[in-house]
């Protein structure tokens, strides 16, 4: 859970890096950001805030803002009958940013994790998503991200988002985020 | 056909207007860059450049920068076996652009048309492509746009192109463009 203050701070953060980035945004499209703290009620650290600028049956279309150091648990996206699960690409857009995918594991990667969850990332293989910097992630492929210093923001383009099916590493990962008054 | 002086300064237009958009782009994205004319041999009326960021199997994410009263000719991306056809949201990210789908026509449309192509443009209901403005248009569904006074920068996703397949109203479309030295 976060609170309403917490998600307030996160809207706004949000809203102030998209800003950054240089991409057009409409006014309205301030609605459009949701905070998620993965259950996990540690939210600048595990979490995330994403403006939805699109979703069709086909395409997702998100801008993804982190706070310093703020991660966003391993995750994969699985098939469900004839669809073979998302497809995400992800572009840096503003700060810096790091992907982690499976694979050889990068010697001496960027990211800074709460103990407690370490044991939960086990994807090593670490993807600059600076400014400009793209990956793609296959379908039912685990992956995690964490921004750099200063934060940052990421595009996520991906097929049809199956969000509330996502597979987490984390057994205490709720995908819905609980927002208390306070 | 084009000439590859009308190339070269298509592509210089469309870095420099992509810059504009305020997007991260890579230096090396510069070589991601393609002029089409459709074959019609009028590219600074009947034409576009492509910025490609990414087609994966599933997705296809450019840039399109249009000249200054630009038009991309009216076509459809029909179905192809399971396929439904490529369904594609516009965003406008830069100067002017609107977007002509069926539908009522719009009273005073902005659109201005070389008078020998325009029976040729038979879309007629007018979407404002402003930065920070969306539309999606459906797989097989008639559409067409054009650059306003200073030209335009639009972010096209979709789900797989098929851009060869593509169906055009005007018959002397061809999808290739031929590039001559002059």
């Amino acid at each position: 859970m976060i609170t309403r203050t917490q998600r307030e701070r996160a809207i706004t953060h949000c809203w102030e890096l998209c800003q950054k980035t240089g991409v057009a945004l409409r006014d309205d499209e301030i609605h459009q950001i949701e905070a998620a703290d993965f259950g996990l009620s540690e939210f600048e650290t595990t979490g995330l805030t994403i403006l939805t600028l699109k979703i069709t049956p086909s395409v997702g279309i998100k801008l993804i803002a982190l706070y310093p150091w703020q991660a966003c648990p391993e995750h994969l996206h699985p098939p469900q009958g004839d669809y073979p699960g998302k497809e995400e690409t992800f572009r840096g857009l503003w700060g810096q940013a790091w992907l982690y995918v499976p694979g050889e594991p990068t010697p001496a990667p960027h990211a800074r994790l709460p103990e407690h969850r370490a044991q939960y990332y086990t994807s090593w293989r670490e993807i600059d998503l600076a400014p400009g910097a793209m990956h793609t992630s296959a379908p039912n492929e685990w992956h995690w991200f964490q921004g750099g210093p200063e934060g940052a923001v990421i595009l996520s383009i991906s097929t049809r988002p199956t969000d509330y099916q996502d597979r987490f590493r984390d057994p205490a990962v709720q995908r819905k985020t609980v927002v208390v008054e306070k």
